[in-house]
């Protein structure tokens, strides 16, 4: 089974993809640039978002659901906005079909166009607050704290599992606010939010920053980004969380009456993660043998292999799984016994190290007589007989140290994708040989961005948040820069 | 507050809406007939969607999700399948918006028309089997048992909020099975786990059935529902669960090698409930002063409401406010103190009796002092004053009486409006006077249904299941019946 699957180095794209599908998280589907999410996927998007969820709640949101569709006019409101989405969008035109008369299969009934078309949302800034517009007078109905779980469209051309898909499932939190300090508030909350479930859930490192005004969400005063370094020397926004002023309040007309009793327009965020986090957790802790997942986020944590040739061997065997399984359930953990007789155990084995359960344990009629059980990280190689004493304190401890021992690789691998240059040829070279993030000066003007994205397909992923000001001079023109900031190649 | 809500006697329709906007639980949206579900609404739905998930999996099935988008042609594939989805369908045609050259506003683009439509699927048993037919070689990979939370689109004209919308959320189960008998039993077995969560998780006593010929699901051979009772005397459809035979294996040609080495069709359920459950919780329980919710559902069991007018007597009396919540809290008890002082208790009061809060406390400086608490029930008239010694236990039996409570309740009212006719004048009759469940003879044809339907607005909801034969003739026509069915007017 392992070796079904391409090694990275041969190539990484395949490598990719044959995780995806060999571990059984997604396929695509019958409809270009769609995939179906299928239920290992599905559980560990489950696992997120519940995590999520959870830091939403206790930050103060409520879950709320707005319509998948957008009417045409909406998207023309915010001008930037329009620029940014109008241009990959599914666009609903009638309400009905027929049978095409001039032959077989069917086409749009024409007595069904619609007066105003509809767009599939691609996001839900503009629906959001036509609504918010009937639920906010004054500053009392302030703030609003609202997520929401929802698929959204984008049509993509170039569309790739979980990373880049024309549907894909996220959140999108939402909130309005009295006053532009508060707003700038919940939007670095949020992203440190994002920062925190990237760290210690999904144990990827990431960086916080705020996008140039050329990477901004098209509608943003700030977008602020959390950015993660893959395998392969390629970054990956995992998280954006935007400051969106008053622009939309102003699009939408939504005001309040201030603590002065005066008019004023609505101050605004928007945040969200999604499916594309999957991709994110693959490429960062993923090797040639297959998916590896951080516990705290693997739908199995714990798989019990029972091995036994004959029938006297299964009864004390399976006797035995179930009941390390009982034990292990009882303290917390996700755990499965595999006991089906269709698969051999080193089948088995393969299959659950493709799909990234973090500890398999194996038992015999030996172990079983020894009080013992053989135990395999799948963060590491080798394994280990240990005893069924005290298991699930042993178990739970290894669950904690393969999530951190999984932080630590994935952070020293980014540490050594890092550096740091002055002189733009030597920043091409460096991306040419190594990728990874490249520490740079830049002028601060989209002119010189854009040349450089132009000639080196490198993009400004942020400007680090905390970082040093460090004045310098422009690797390209040479014009005084006031602080370095970090340049990579990107998904 | 209260009298903001219209009565039921006074326009009951008019009160169903009343309770939807005033209990915070949806608004129409800017896209007709879309609705934005709010914070009250979405959390009562995600309550129910835990509670279902959480039996889905008990009996075996994993989550799983499909593209939003279907193929216009996947559509014709099933020839009943089209004849009920295809007349009222959202149909994207094109994929970009551009400038309109004659003036203001936005145009699909001409150059990013589709070659082929895409429908956003209004179900999604034609996608399912197609992707199914690539996981399925042999009866080894049988059964597949999954199930998908989505939202779905329906084009209808006349909509109601949660009743009836264009867009609602839903789950849908698809199952593929080797045997016609494995399938129906699936079938049976969903509709069973509706028919628990309906009664005792929503106190809503159902009626299990199987649809006549001319109200099954487009593509079933049987479909199979659970009916309930409103207190308006009309029935409604609260789940339905169909055997599909092999229709859609066929449709999308997936076979499976079976134990004596033969290619077969596969056989197929699919099962679903949605948002309308909101709508029949609503209909089913509340009354003139709002929503009323079973404590199992409720996002908020208890809300204690603390009152005082001096500043020392606040401290003691927050204290202690907070101090039961903990208790309740560790108790399980879903429970929040509202300790607003921008609002006066009197009208918390009215906000928790709209909104269907199963429980509120009021506790004041002389309660403190008596360590005691007023209490009062959404679910009937009338305030008692408890001891604070012992309240979570007190609390529990209270939630649990009233869950017990508003289930009789509704099953008495269904009870009271269920009659049994013989006679075609005595049928409408009862149909206009009463309104409700009308057991009567029927010949069997859809012909005598059709007519039926016409002349009286009723229809067969369904022929209950495990109900006695009981040889008759039919009330219209004459002819012999073997037994009777149960009509009513319906959402």
């Amino acid at each position: 089974m392992a070796d079904v699957i391409t090694s990275r180095e041969k190539d990484y794209a395949q490598w990719y993809l044959d995780i995806v599908q060999h571990a059984k998280l997604a396929d695509y589907s019958a409809v270009r640039g769609c995939m179906v999410i299928r239920p290992n996927g599905c559980a560990l998007w489950e696992n997120m978002r519940r995590a999520l969820d959870d830091m939403f709640r206790e930050t103060g949101h409520e879950n709320a659901y707005f319509p998948l569709f957008i009417p045409q006019s909406f998207l023309a409101q915010e001008a930037e906005h329009v620029e940014g989405f109008a241009k990959e969008c599914a666009v609903v035109t009638h309400s009905r079909l027929m049978e095409n008369p001039s032959g077989d299969g069917l086409l749009p009934d024409p007595d069904s166009k619609l007066e105003e078309n509809l767009i599939v949302r691609p996001t839900s800034e503009t629906i959001v607050w036509d609504a918010y517009r009937n639920w906010i007078q004054s500053w009392r109905d302030l703030p609003i704290l609202v997520n929401q779980w929802a698929n959204v469209v984008r049509w993509e051309m170039r569309t790739r599992l979980f990373l880049r898909t024309m549907e894909f499932l996220w959140q999108e939190g939402h909130t309005a606010h009295e006053t532009k300090e508060e707003a700038i508030e919940e939007t670095l909350r949020m992203l440190e939010v994002y920062a925190t479930f990237a760290e210690e859930w999904m144990a990827m490192p990431v960086i916080r920053g705020v996008k140039t005004a050329s990477e901004r969400f098209a509608g943003a005063v700030d977008t602020y980004c959390i950015e993660a370094m893959m395998q392969d020397g390629k970054a990956l926004q995992a998280g954006t969380s935007h400051f969106l002023g008053q622009n939309f309040a102003k699009a939408f007309d939504c005001q309040f009456q201030n603590r002065e009793n005066r008019l004023e327009y609505v101050w605004a965020t928007s945040w969200g993660v999604s499916t594309r986090l999957i991709g994110a957790l693959i490429m960062t802790h993923s090797d040639d043998r297959g998916l590896i997942l951080p516990p705290r986020l693997a739908p199995t944590q714990v798989v019990i292999v029972p091995i036994f040739r004959k029938d006297e061997e299964r009864t004390v065997v399976l006797e035995a799984a179930d009941r390390i399984q009982a034990a292990l359930r009882a303290a917390g953990v996700r755990v499965k016994v595999d006991a089906r007789e269709t698969h051999r155990p080193g089948w088995k084995f393969n299959e659950y190290e493709v799909q990234g359960v973090p500890v398999r344990l194996a038992i015999g009629p030996r172990d079983v007589k020894n009080h013992k059980v053989e135990m395999a990280r799948r963060d590491k190689p080798g394994k280990e007989i240990v005893s069924q004493e005290g298991l699930p304190a042993r178990i739970g401890a290894e669950l904690e140290d393969i999530q951190q021992h999984l932080f630590d690789r994935a952070l020293e691998m980014r540490e050594a994708s890092t550096r740091c240059v002055d002189d733009y040829e030597a920043f091409k070279d460096t991306l040419d040989r190594h990728g990874g993030f490249v520490w740079a000066h830049w002028d601060g003007t989209p002119e010189t961005e854009a040349r450089i994205k132009q000639e080196t397909k490198a993009t400004i992923r942020c400007i680090p948040m905390g970082a040093d000001k460090e004045p310098g001079k422009d690797m390209l023109t040479g014009n005084p820069s006031e602080r370095r900031v970090l340049f990579a190649r990107a998904y």
